[in-house]
């Protein structure tokens, strides 16, 4: 590559892409850790991104009408914090790039949605940026659906790496935006031929460019290198129909004479003196995170390129009704419709007194039947079990490329990026995602659920078939440690309902989370109303609740969720009947319970009974209620999973596992 | 279609194939749950393939050189079912078929290895089955550079559905499989163009054939009803270079006049009535179950095609070495290497005495070394971050299509299709595989871990940068629930050594394992020595041993694992010093501790003394060793994380999140 050349060519491209090149190779080293050879390497393309396309006012990194701009090789963050400092956002200053990597700082080795505005999404675990991108793509549809052209007009732009490709995620995402025709969603692909552990080679040789058209995108391809021909490519892009890739080909590390086009620009400081030789190659004389303040003024007013346009568009938007903008500000910032809770405390009261004998799921159904109406914002979907996931209300149609006011999405079988998908619609804003899938395959899901509470966003998994409940399919679709994995992950409340009345409830919390994402662990099987009083109260929000109390003196406390709620009231019938006086609570969410007081706690599961839990699932999350969280609280057991089911039909599983109200009471009798 | 068409070109082929669509007719009306569609749709095509080309013998399921079958669409368990009876497999009685997803029958829901001879792997999970058969094929292909095509010659054959297709899983092991040239892997697609929600068109329009073929793959088709065709397409498969895609064009419940070509077909018994139309077009006027002998003896002589086969290739086998059959014999059945333990019992020596400080990463990397080289069955590798997980030993050579002998394999990016692949090398047996990742995306692997646990399978995960002590690269990349996962997940052993001797013994011990999965968390961050008196014995085994006893009277027990340990010993100087009697146990492996007697429980962990345990991850999994198994042991305290880390150097995180000696050993004191 003739560097001289490429300086000569384009003088002012070079001085632009240069500083973000020059920043972060001193940031890594600063740093002492990072990853120089992606930003070094995609510099060009970033530049003339910045600069010619995309949408965006550096003052206002939460305008609505932004374009989305995912940095999916997210380890090159280096590159997306350089070019927020040189545009001039407010949040990252020279200092922040100095701190790179460093306790408390904004720029944190992989860019974090919660640390800076402009960080649309975190990212770092390979592939999820790109599977995140395309919910950002469809809430963008969806809104402009609802709100028309002049408020929600704008596309979502990625930069992708060889590592993203790979990941199997990706072909999911892929999937899902060839079928959704995705014309607003362009990715551009670093394709720089290096993985960490050597060229691409070694691993790959899939014709990336066929893998994409083979799903309907447009594909283009550029040198991207050579910022004529990156606009070219990008001024294309935009006029494509579907989505698009660009094909960008780059070298890793460019310009560093001893580590370009190698591993080993990826993911080492480049150190002091190839630094120096490389910037001596740039024709870049200056210190370590010195920009020249000529240089930083042309990217400020990149920065600011976007004011005009936004200033129109506030202005569009000021010419809404009053009601409109407001219930636009709220669903953009994910706030909580007001008609929610009336919608539930109605659907409870009609259910109490109906006491319908319904699966969880099905409850779920008509909990969904009562809000979706209600609240405009919902998005729901399945990952090809609508009919099982029962998560299509009525009046739903399918959101599609010939029906952007649908609200229901056929994800396919796709369960990772169906909630990478929801994560970038909750991202995005203006749309409340949920989506199903059989709570077993959480574990194809669990990249982009982890991210759904690390980013906290309030998406919502309804999760049915929740445990060897679901009968003759067998161990493959009966989970029995995916409970103790939801509730092991931090800011993820995990709800396991028991009837009608408490799936309602769940849904009331799950959907009035602004910056938690909820899993709902749904039944296959049929399960009778327990709670036939009417309370306006919501009783899940407490997490545990004495649902059944103990006549004569209290000896056993039994703790339960969903199904096995039922098979705890029929033990406290065998027990009372032996005048062992047992009181019941109900564990509807360990989470929210962890979160009440400690007198609330304490009044729930008092010292001085036998405790007995009773879960079809492993005891791991239980023994900290069970044994008291000093430790002094008393005798303990746990009647629940501890291996893989079986396949057979429901009932004789729960037989063949042992979790019966007989064994329930017999296990309270053995210690007393 | 017109069936009487079909019916009168090729009788024969008619009546075989039939009496595989009735008896999945019939066993999913009998069990009332179930999937017809698929067996009737993929008869025609399993049919060809067990007649012409599969090469096995039903009367020796786990001959060495059979071609696998994989049913990678593995609701379709009534096709493999129903071809083991036809053939006259031992296991599969008409009694089993009858029985089919009843408790204790052997044909449950979906196949499962451990329960069936000739089910080559458990799938159902979509995608797994696909991704499995990749790993089969390299293990063909090992073997057979190891011990020669005259012992190791033979192909693996999948059947995999739209599901599969779509699920990210798939794109990896394509994409593998491709990289690695397998001539021996041929996928048959059964494209029926239904999935659960209705037409593949409302989620998918993905040219599978394209895709394929961008992943270097050979793509034939054939009309999947039509014998002539489809053995046609079988053929050509078996020349073909690299692995081969048949698009066989199939309908879904083929026949059924109501629920043909229809997603009814997919997951439900047709009933009664339609059973009975369908057995009419079919000219099939046999009660249920019900299969003339003529035709039951024609699927025996396909079951006894290949014995001929079979007998030549004992005849070589027998000509091999005394030596050589035992040791095939051995590595098939996935038995322990004898020289394992000598290697790991020298290099604790040379280690107690050298007592290096090093990451537990590279502690791995060093007892690698000394086991690779005498356990020549070993396959290792890396999702691409073989310099971060060390899990090539020095003499390994790269495994691809230029260099069958290579034993480290390049998985490229794709943790889930390594996990799986690394499923079917042990299900094939005769290969030892393991591979690394960071062990945070395990979040990526998890369906197919999960398989290794249900399958019981002993592979090695080499999961390194095992929590907040990875620093920088920040939260996505550092693990806080996964250590919960893993150990809440049945079957499965979770170790995270202390230092380089308890690494070599969990290596020993994964090593040694038949039938269970092991998780290595391993430490990024250098640790000391700290077991420098060597024992031959293996202490790990026991899953948890005091490390340093109590000077005085023993007021605390610290527990901890991994890189935690050192802080423990550091908090007991910090507790002795003020005279506060204090034992440290290190617990390297909860799963083992909890299967000693309670005996040595109790040894380890006495009632008394205030307990503490220390682990930069959530509490989930202590409280039963903190707060005792009865509840009634002592006061308890936990040090860990309860929430995501933070990107910034390592010492500084753990001084954040307050895991420090200082920090322990206030815990301790606050509790007395």
């Amino acid at each position: 590559m003739d560097i001289a050349a490429l300086r000569e060519k384009n003088p002012e491209h070079w001085k632009l892409a240069t500083a973000i090149r020059a920043l972060a190779m001193d940031a890594v080293q600063a740093a002492n850790s990072g990853h120089p050879g992606m930003p070094m390497g995609m510099a060009d393309v970033a530049t003339v991104l910045f600069q010619n396309h995309l949408k965006f006012d550096a003052s206002a990194p939460k305008w609505a009408d932004r374009d989305r701009f995912v940095l999916s090789a997210g380890h090159g963050s280096m590159l997306i914090y350089a070019l927020l400092y040189l545009c001039g956002d407010k949040q990252v200053t020279l200092e922040e790039i100095k701190n790179f990597r460093q306790m408390g700082a904004k720029t944190a080795g992989h860019p974090e949605n919660f640390l800076l505005d402009a960080v649309e999404t975190t990212t770092g675990p390979l592939g999820q940026g790109i599977s995140t991108a395309v919910g950002m793509a469809m809430a963008e549809q969806s809104l402009q659906a609802r709100y028309g052209q002049k408020i929600q007009n704008h596309r979502t732009w990625v930069i992708a790496g060889d590592g993203c490709l790979m990941e199997g995620i990706s072909q999911e995402a892929i999937g899902l935006a060839g079928m959704q025709e995705l014309s607003n969603l362009i990715v551009l692909w670093d394709n720089n031929d290096i993985t960490i552990d050597g060229r691409v080679s070694i691993s790959d040789k899939t014709d990336q460019r066929a893998r994409f058209e083979a799903s309907g995108w447009t594909v283009l391809a550029c040198d991207g290198h050579d910022p004529v021909d990156i606009d070219r490519a990008l001024t294309a892009a935009k006029k494509a129909k579907g989505p698009v890739l660009v094909d960008c080909k780059t070298i890793i590390g460019f310009g560093s004479p001893n580590k370009a086009d190698s591993y080993s620009a990826h993911g080492a400081p480049l150190g002091d003196a190839e630094i120096a030789a490389t910037k001596e190659i740039y024709g870049w004389p200056y210190g370590p995170f010195e920009i020249p303040a000529e240089i930083k003024a042309q990217w400020e007013a990149i920065g600011a390129r976007g004011a005009t346009e936004r200033a129109a568009w506030e202005e569009r938007f000021a010419k809404l009704s009053a009601g409109k903008q407001a219930e636009f500000a709220r669903i953009m910032d994910m706030g909580v419709s007001p008609k929610l809770a009336g919608a539930i405390r109605k659907f409870k009261k009609e259910q109490s007194e109906a006491a319908p004998k319904v699966a969880t799921r099905k409850a779920s159904e008509m909990v969904l039947g009562a809000i979706n109406p209600a609240v405009a914002e919902t998005i729901g979907g399945s990952a090809d079990l609508t009919g099982s996931n029962l998560t299509k209300s009525k009046e739903m149609t399918v959101f599609n490329a010939q029906n952007r006011a649908g609200r229901y999405v056929h994800y396919g079988i796709r369960e990772h990026a169906m909630a990478a998908a929801m994560n970038g619609m909750a991202l995005h804003g203006g749309v409340r995602p949920y989506g199903g899938t059989f709570f077993c395959f959480t574990d194809y899901a669990r990249g982009a659920m982890r991210l759904s509470a690390l980013m906290r966003q309030p998406v919502v998994y309804v999760m049915t078939h929740d445990s060897i409940g679901l009968g003759e399919d067998g161990p493959t679709h009966q989970p029995v440690e995916h409970l103790a994995i939801c509730r092991a992950t931090p800011n993820t409340l995990t709800f396991r309902p028991a009837d009608v009345i408490e799936t309602a409830e769940a849904w009331e919390i799950a959907m009035s989370q602004t910056g938690t994402p909820s899993v709902l662990a749904l039944s296959r099987q049929n399960l009778p109303t327990l709670r036939t009083e009417h309370k306006t109260q919501n009783l899940t929000q407490r997490g545990a609740y004495v649902i059944r109390e103990a006549e004569g003196k209290r000896q056993a406390i039994l703790m339960a969720t969903g199904s096995e709620v039922e098979i705890a009231l029929k033990a406290r019938d065998i027990l009372q009947a032996q005048a062992i006086g047992t009181r019941v609570v109900s564990v509807p969410c360990m989470e929210l319970f962890a979160q009440q007081d400690e007198n609330y706690r304490r009044k729930i599961l008092p010292a001085g009974a036998v405790r007995v839990a009773v879960e079809a699932a492993v005891r791991q999350p239980w023994d900290r209620w069970l044994l008291g969280e000093r430790g002094r609280d008393g005798k303990a057991g746990f009647v629940g999973m501890d291996r893989f089911g079986a396949s057979a039909p429901a009932d004789e599983l729960y037989a063949k596992f042992g979790i019966t109200p007989e064994n329930v009471a017999e296990t309270v009798k053995s210690l007393l």
